[in-house]
């Protein structure tokens, strides 16, 4: 769908200069840009690369000589990345079909609202209910009771179990599996775990007399709040006796691993292979870098940044930013870091003396 | 389905004092507990919620005075982890559906035991064999000549390739898949990766003559012993030539990774996100923390603990508890650990002397 | 089906001795071998085992004395391992099924090429491509307008949303997930993360005013080379606004993620639980170790080899083998390492200066 370029600017909420009525049908990068798209310029190192493709209309820096550049028509975006949320969401195309499936398996008990898509393959048990406008693919597992929002869009192979709520506006991607039954096993005398733990590793470990795990089953669900995304292939597993819990805002990305009732807040980001182990609460505003961990039964404070790669053994206070094996905040990592590098060379001047 | 106390404590071994005979229809967390709750208090801390929520009765920690924390029946459990799991399955919801979908597309020659539930648009191919009172969700891939032991219960989206053998009373949640092809290429010549091993990173890697990775089937499919269980969107790879294997009463979490040929030995537990590459051989009751990996080709002996985050890359003694990047004995670790955070104050007084 | 010494040693390219004409029907273990398996003793080490075992021929180590080892005929493989890639190939079973099934909801738009295999409940929308030869399991979800190759394998529960192009010969295992919307957003002020990578996590992180995520929508797809292979349970998402890119003859493991805008280049592998942050750009033959992370817009360098489990925050030149957290090249690894493991003895030796 073309949109000129007047109308982008003033989607964005950014100024639009030359002939702003030129139309555009999509975006590119600037050496890849056909005479139709419009080209992502958005720093000084992309202006020779303008050069390259057939751009006539670019989305530029500020400051930028957009005439010099060889355009007709340029936008000027002050935040770069955030003109490219609303420009990508212009753009993007609407999801496709609507309707409910006829090859859809739909229990005649679930409360469909307005305008829902569900497509084929799709299973929704008993008694669950689908809000408006949401929009759900094909084969995707909804269990009995299951509640959906309103505008949500559940793509393909998600698999919602009993006891999950979503509000509003959620996006799961493919092969999402929330509600999974939590990992909670016990022995029934203490486990080499739970001696490891209190020893911190002194001696070994030796044959317990009853090695069975017994299961902990998972009653509690999972309450997933508005405007959440996940990411494909992620888990949220369901709580004990109370509902796992995401808050509103947040963002997960990919293979990301929530246990059993976490508690995670509003806003914040789970980047991708990120995992938080059962019971611990994460504040608002945080971020969990990739691969990041964070054991279980921990306090993370609101507004703290866990570094990609850090694995969390201990609370962390508000606002913090972190790093590290064990994580520790992220100026004193890099001060060991720094020192461990000049190690080698510290023991080979020592050994001199 | 409501339980007496005096039933409830009966399942558990456990002590019950009170009006044993009031009904309970769930459980709950203290605070939030309703008067038809059973209130979980197992620990002291718990003991102010308790006047916050409206439960009659409460299992409580061994010594509690159960009647001044405001109750009329308390459950006491020593071991309240072991009593979570009794209770909790109690009060768990028996399992939806039953007898055969006629949405299900399930081979003529499957062989089928008694009272088994096949889901909406679950495969299952020729010559597979589904043990009695085996449970399975819709939206299951089941290969040709796959076999089900009795008693299992296999969530949606999980995909059983062929050669995959699964015994009694195996949980499959969401999206697991079991038996895909190994990651097993090989180059023509010795590829960067044996080099880089064999040199240990001495000098930079050149351009081969011929990159092209040759694929090493997966003939030899994955065998699954009694009562494992294997968290929402896990693999486990068919081995090459022999079968993968996880011993009797292995419980596996979400999004772990077991590579081909590898064997796992009984009552292991695997927690989320860790990794065991191809070949390697873990031993009996071992932990395996969350995010923690083992290379390939190792073995890994009885009652071994892997701390959460830690990468194993040579062989580790039974009963062992081991941390790190290389994992070290936990106490190793530690105790490098503690000089690394010293290192920076020392470097700074040498530098003065 | 069964095939002659001979045969399989001309099909690898190896020589064979003895009683040449012998068939055998698998390829075992040389202890688990039957009489009509062909043993796989490409090391001395299995020696000894060929005894335990009923095998008449097998594949020896070159200078083995397979008479003495009890065999009536042997393939003597000088490369053991690219031995397994030929030998498993040609025992391997052919893919089951074909031909479109009822059970399968194709778009009547679909173009499908000849010798096509569509298993039931997989869904093709409209304006789709399927090439010659390719074969397509139950339960894959191929979303309107994707283009798939000729003689590809596409497994149970792969999900190909929009955008998503495969080359020819790919293969992907069970619950891949491939376009799924890049992990990319934005707040209308610097959000913590951009403060903390600034700072370098100096201070403490406060309470931003809008902490509103604004999604970046993923308009750019996936393009996929030939003869890449992508493991269960794997991930890569689209770009924004130009493909995802992985190149031609490239081997994905399992649970691994690559973010948006990734271009990663010929002939890699990816091992299990690796991860690939957004816009970052991996040469080729590259080798990512299982669970190693490269963090988002870098750049690494053909030939470039990255130990387990290292996390890499900075450009990688060509040909390096890297390893820890940050990533170094390994030999800095191993020797800051190695005088780590030394630090507390040598603290305590100051100590008592």
């Amino acid at each position: 769908m073309a949109h000129s370029i007047k109308d982008i600017a003033a989607a964005l909420g950014a100024e639009a200069f030359g002939a702003v009525d030129i139309f555009v049908n999509g975006a590119a990068e600037p050496a890849a840009a056909g005479p139709d798209d419009l080209a992502l310029a958005m720093t000084p190192a992309y202006g020779d690369a303008l050069a390259q493709g057939k751009a006539c209309a670019a989305v530029v820096w500020p400051g930028a000589d957009w005439r010099a550049l060889g355009l007709k028509a340029a936008i000027v975006a002050p935040r770069a990345r955030l003109a490219m949320a609303g420009l990508t969401q212009m753009l993007d195309q609407p999801l496709p079909g609507s309707g409910i499936s006829p090859q859809a398996f739909v229990d005649p008990t679930v409360q469909i609202g307005r305008n829902v898509t569900i497509g084929a393959f799709t299973v929704v048990g008993p008694d669950a209910a689908i809000g408006d406008n949401t929009w759900i693919a094909d084969q995707v597992s909804i269990a009995e009771g299951v509640e959906i929002g309103p505008n949500c869009q559940i793509h393909s192979g998600a698999r919602l179990r009993r006891g999950v709520q979503l509000a509003a506006r959620v996006i799961l991607q493919p092969n999402v599996a929330i509600g999974g039954d939590g990992f909670s096993f016990v022995t029934a005398e203490p486990s080499n775990v739970e001696k490891a733990r209190e020893t911190l590793g002194e001696g070994d470990m030796e044959i317990p007399d009853d090695p069975t795990w017994h299961r902990i089953h998972s009653l509690g669900g999972v309450t997933i709040g508005d405007d959440v995304e996940v990411g494909a292939n992620s888990c949220i597993d369901a709580g004990t006796i109370r509902a796992t819990r995401i808050g509103a805002g947040t963002k997960i990305d990919s293979l990301v691993q929530v246990g059993h009732n976490v508690i995670v807040g509003d806003h914040c980001l789970l980047c991708a292979q990120a995992g938080v182990a059962g019971s611990t609460v994460i504040g608002d505003r945080v971020v969990v870098g990739g691969k990041a961990g964070v054991a279980d039964n921990l306090i993370v404070g609101d507004d703290v940044v866990l570094g990609g790669g850090s694995v969390v053994l201990s609370n962390v206070p508000k606002g913090r930013v972190m790093m590290g094996y064990p994580a520790t905040k992220m100026q004193t990592h890099i001060e060991s870091y720094k020192a461990l590098r000049r190690l080698p060379r510290l023991m080979r001047d020592l050994a001199k003396r």
